[in-house]
Formats: structure tokens, sequence, C-alpha cells
């Protein structure tokens, strides 16, 4: 069979299971979603297995140990799938949620309803557990999807997979609700890009930068892109130093890696000969580099100048961008200048000044005193995410299973006919 | 200037526009609009004298007198755009609204507030009000535009916006806010699709198939679409026979240019022989043409045979489309293939049957006992509207101001940092 053929046989099956979890009961969803964890656990052996032939793979084609880090799995980190796919089950069903009622003063009754979106397709990186979120999320939500993982985890993804079917089917629901893209063929990932003929409504990208280019560059469709966590921490004049002392540390070193991890700080001049010193013996102690402007480098000069290219680049790793502004305006243009608009925070004891901050900054998460590392799904109480979207339409921010559903409005009405 | 340059410098503007509505109040916004009103009703000779230009152009270019009776202003018209523009002014400011406010165990306190989504491109044919009314809901949402309008109203648009700019400068807010694109270049839009290095966070198309269907092609930002209004009316066998003749009279003959206009009526076997021949008779006493399946013929043999084509066309005219169903399931069988997502509607006094029907019909707005002809942004309450929507995303159904809005969350803490 053509590919082309392969995968729009994959769209239309996707579709009609879409039309069948429309319908589906919340008790139902949950049942499949616990289903599915049980069969995660009692098929630990062989994902583990399937697991353990990626990793030989991996080694064979000379991946990172950070990237075959992320890749492995063991018996902790199976139960930990196992585990979400339970807390998804737990979780408020966001589908029939009314979002608002209303009677126009002809009689009629409006009701504006969450529904599902319809498809959707997943292109994503390395982790495997990514398979078991996406599936447990858009099942919750009354998705259908259309799973693609990275070739480096083609079995282990597999071997997850049939227990979300197994799951599925153990509870009546088709098993098309969640397909996996059996090929490696990058072409599979241009047709599911097209929309398979009107069979998938949005695409979901999770990974590096050329992934989400290239998603971005091909889709014919809506897609929900994460992209950089560019974030910032402005410590203002009226900070508390003790404070901003421990939020920044934790902003940046509690995990490097993370979307959420402040790349850059900002000090307000009126506080940086106190702050600066301070904030960089706690920081270089814990072996975190930090590269200044101009001005920070005069102030502490054992801290190396940072090129213009530093405040663009998210550094992922215990790097800290350091520029000293005058005061909240000039927090803010730098801000507007270099910010990914993911997640930007002000620490200040002034509440004018910090409500100002968080009406002006643009970003999706504007944080007063508090650490950017809070941008997360499971710190905002949505359970597991999906991504963190960086786009402006239809959801920003951490995306949960409440974030994949759409709307409909329903009219009820006894006979309304509308005037001329 | 080249092409290039020019719209680059119009995305600039727009986007520094964009951040300075913003922070503007919902008092100076309202202000303008009120000026806006104003200066269209002072400078009505200048705009009627620039219309019968374009009118002029039209019929020299051959023009439909439909199209022509569109692209037509007269005083009456004129005043109309006036008292839009003052009615958006009267409306609730959508921006700073919050729609969910939650603290979590760690104290931390998360608001999710309703802010501008930035710049939108509206792309537009004929109707030179679309220009007010365009301008007016972006202003009144906090978003920067750039109209393109169609080129049979180039000077109506022009006079248009002349008013709406002075209403702008004349409360202070950046002339930038609402920008026309001058050229009649089409690769004008080719680049505004483009998003005009990231100036631009969404496109609004809004006319014929061909148009939006380019859009579709090759905007590489997201596109918020008014497709097709392919729209049902199934009479149950459950039904109030009057109450379904009065509806289904509306929903067809009201006006039948209308996207909420039904265009297939869908008669439960059970019923037909006696609802048939009594609508036959109501529509063709009014020049109404019935084109019926097989089923539908032989009952009411003055029927003419409609092609499954027929079943697939948005006939915008007083043609009606006729087919003998099964019950509910043979109603949302035929409404699954095709139905365009716009609006259907049921009519039966059986509760039960009317509620799967709302639930099982995945289309933006679902009626239950009422015209389809309510699926209009006044009707709902939500004032003008720029369209309606039949993508997924986003927005869907009627798109008023609190449409053209995104949201962002504001955390507030005391020093919370996060746990390892």
């Amino acid at each position: 069979m053509s590919l082309d053929t392969d995968m729009n046989i994959t769209g239309t099956q996707a579709r009609a299971a879409a039309d069948s979890l429309r319908l589906t009961s919340s008790e139902t969803k949950s049942e499949a979603l616990c289903a599915m964890a049980s069969q995660i656990r009692s098929t630990a052996s062989t994902i583990l297995a399937a697991n353990a032939e990626d990793c030989t793979h991996a080694h064979t084609k000379g991946l990172s140990e950070a990237m075959i880090d992320r890749l492995k799995l063991n018996p902790a980190r199976i139960e930990s799938i196992a585990k979400s796919l339970e807390d998804i089950a737990a979780m408020t069903d966001p589908i029939g949620l009314i979002d608002k009622t209303w009677t126009q003063p002809n009689g009629l009754d409006f009701t504006k309803v969450r529904v599902p979106i319809g498809v959707i397709g997943m292109i994503y990186e390395s982790r495997p557990n990514v398979t078991a979120d996406a599936g447990a999320l858009c099942l919750k939500s009354g998705n259908a999807c259309i799973l693609r993982g990275g070739s480096e985890s083609t079995r282990s993804n597999r071997a997850i997979h049939a227990a979300l079917v197994s799951g599925l089917t153990q509870s009546g629901l088709p098993a098309a609700a969640i397909q996996i893209i059996q090929t490696t063929d990058r072409a599979a990932v241009g047709l599911l890009l097209q929309g398979l003929n009107n069979c998938v409504d949005l695409i979901i990208p999770r990974g590096g930068k050329s992934l989400i280019a290239r998603v971005q560059k091909d889709a014919r469709i809506p897609v929900l892109a994460h992209l950089e966590g560019l974030c910032h921490s402005y410590v203002d004049g009226a900070a508390n130093v003790d404070k901003a002392l421990d939020i920044i540390e934790n902003a940046k070193l509690r995990r490097t890696g993370v979307c959420g991890a402040t790349e850059t700080l900002l000090i307000d001049a009126a506080l940086a000969a106190d702050f600066l010193p301070q904030i960089y013996a706690r920081l270089s102690a814990q072996g975190c580099e930090l590269r200044g402007d101009m001005r920070a480098c005069t102030i502490t000069p054992d801290i190396s100048l940072a090129a213009d290219e530093d405040f663009r680049t998210e550094h992922l790793a215990a790097i800290l961008n350091v520029a000293i502004v005058d005061g909240i305006s000039g927090a803010l243009s730098h801000i507007s200048e270099y910010s990914s608009g993911h997640t930007d925070a002000i620490i200040t004891e002034d509440p004018a000044i910090a409500q100002h901050f968080l009406n002006a900054v643009d970003s999706a998460i504007v944080i007063h005193n508090a650490s950017t590392q809070f941008a997360d799904g499971g710190e905002f109480g949505f359970g597991a995410e999906i991504g963190i979207a960086t786009g402006r339409l239809h959801a920003r921010g951490p995306v949960g299973a409440e974030h994949l559903t759409t709307y409909k409005y329903q009219l009820r009405g006894d006979g309304q006919i509308r005037p001329k």
C-alpha cells in the first residue's frame, strides 16, 4: 500500500473514532485510562525490553548521553507513566462543561458548552512517556489522536501504544482513538501536516527548534506550538533583597533545562551595586556562569561580557545573562525586545509597579514575587500538560486537557422565527 | 519604496500601535469610537462622492447589479455605519475581564485575564461598511489592524478610513492602530499572509470561496476563516407541524443570501407524507424551488429530483434541497456527511431526541425549535460581528469583540520558590 493511502486510512479511522468519542461518557473514558495504567504495569517487561533496544541503537548512532538519559525507561519511570494515566482518569472531564448560559428577549436560550476539537496530530521527540501523556490527555478531552514520536524511541513508543490500545478496547472504545504512525518515513509527517483530507483538526509539535520550524512552515492546518522559553526575572529597586536572592537562585538553578528557567536577570540600576555582587557570589558558588552587559561588568568585574546574541539565547544551562536597567521602564523595553513571550517575572515590594509590570508585559505568564519555574501545568493545577503554548491563538501557557477542547452553541427555542 | 519595505513599515507601525493599545483605557477607546462616528457623519458627502466613483468604475468593469448594490452607499447606510460605531463604543470592554482566579496550596494566586491578540490582518470584499466595523471591533478589543478591502471599493474604503483615523488621533491614539493597505498590488496580500516579520498575529478573511481558499493555502500565520453555511433543518416525527412549517419558511426564505439560511430540509419518514405536501405548497407559492431525493419526489411528484451535488451546495437562493430520512439517526448521518459545520437545527416536541441532536451534531451552532437564521452575532447579543467562524480553533460561530481577545496568566506570590 502506498504511504498516501496508508495515511489517509489512518485519518479516516481517526475521524470515525472522534465521532464516537464525542458521545463517550466520562465514566467510560476514565475506565479506559485506568485499564491503560494496568496494562502499562502488566506489560512493563515488554516495554523495558523495547526501550533497551532503542537505547542500544541510540548508542550505536552516537546520540548524546543527555538524549539517551531522556530516552531511557526504568521500573520507576514505567510506574510514573501508569500513575500519570490514573491521575488523568481522576481529573474532571472538561467535555460538557458549560462556559455560559443566557436568554435573549425573544425567549431563545443559549448554552455555550465545551466539546472536543476532533482529531489531533501530535509530533514529538525523545521521551517515550509523551506517548502515554498525549494519548491520555486527548482521550480525556474526547479527541482522537495520531501520534508520531521520534525515530530514536520507535520501539518504546510502540510498546507503550500497545498498552494504550488494549485499555481502549477493554472499555469498548475504538482502537483508532489513539493511533501511532508506524513508518519512519519522514514523508508521513508531511502528509499529516496537510491534514489528511480534513481528517486532522490540529497539529501539536513538541521538540527542538528545527522540528517546530518545519511544522510551522509546512502545516496547512492549525498548529499549537511550543517555542522557546526565553524568560526574564526583573529585580526592581523596591525589591526585598533576600527574597529576590532566593527567587533568582531558584528561577535559574532549580532545573536549568526546563522552559520556565530564567535566562536573563534584569536589575534596577538603583539596586544593582547592592544586589549584583550578592547574586553573583551565590550563583557562581554553584557553578553558574554570569554574562553581563557593560554596566553589570563595571559593578562586578569578574562577570564576563555578554554578546547581544546571549540575550537572545535560551541557554537551558547554568548560564545567566545579566543586564542593568533603569527602573521598570528599562525592564519593560528590554523584555519587549528580547522576551519569547513565555514567562517573565518581577520582584518588588511596590504593588503599583508590580501591577504595571503584570499589565504591560505581553507574555503568556507574568509573575510577581515568585520563581519563573512555576511555569508548569502541574503547578497551575492542570494535572498533566501536553506542552506550554507560546502562540497567541486558542490556548496560551500550559496546555492541559481543558485546553484541548472547543465549544459550540446550543440554542433552545419554542418556535422562534427571526423577524425580517 | 519597494512593496516589501512599505509593507514591513506597515507591520512595524501596527506592532507599535498594538503595544500602546494594550494599555489604553476603555474610556479612551470609547471616546475614539464616538469621535469616528461624528467624523463619518461630518464627512458623509466626501464618502458618498468616493463611493459614487467606485460605483461608476464597477459599472464600467461590468460588475453584477447584486455586487453593485452591496457596494453602494447612501445617507441611510452612512448613518448606519456611524450608529454601529456608537453601539460598539457602548459595549462592555472585553479587555481586562477575568475568566478565572484561584489560589494554589503554596499561596500563589492565579488570575486568567483577557488581553488583546495584537495585530489583526483583515482581508475582505465588497461592502464598505466592513472597513468601519472591522476597524472598530479591533480597536474595542485593543488590537491594531491592517485592512485590505476589495479593489472595487478602494475609494469608499479610503474615505471611511480617513474618518476612522481622524477619530483615533482626536483621542490621542496612534493613527497606525487602524491602517489600510493603499496599493492595489495583489502581492501585498501575499506579504500580509506571511505575517510581515512576526508583526501580524492573525488573519481574518471575509469574502467568497476563492479568497478563503487562497488565504488558507498561503497563510503562514493563524487564520480565523468563515467558510460556507450549508445549514440543515430536520423535522422530526415528533414535531409540531404548524411550528415546523413556520420555522422552515423562515429558515429558508427570510433572507436567502445569508449564511444561516437553511439549504437542506430533512424530514422524518414518519411525518413526510403529512408534512412535505404542506411545506411544498407554502414555499412554492413564494417562488421557492424544491429539489428532492427519490423518496421526496415519490411523495410529491411536482418536486424536481436533486443531484447529490445539490446537497453539497450553498445555494444562497430560493432553492431548498429536501431529503426524507429515517428518524434522528438518518438525520444525523445525512448531516455528518453534508453539513459544513455552521448551523443545524431540529424541530421536535420530544426533549430527549432534541438533546441527542444537540449533543451529536458537530456544528458551531445547533438549534432546537427555532430558525437557523438566528445564526448571527446580533441575535446572540454580541453586538456587531466580524464574521462567523467555521473552524474549530480559538473561536467558533459569531465572532464579536470578545472573541478577538486571548488571555494571559498573572501569578502573584510572596517569595514562592519551586521545590526541587
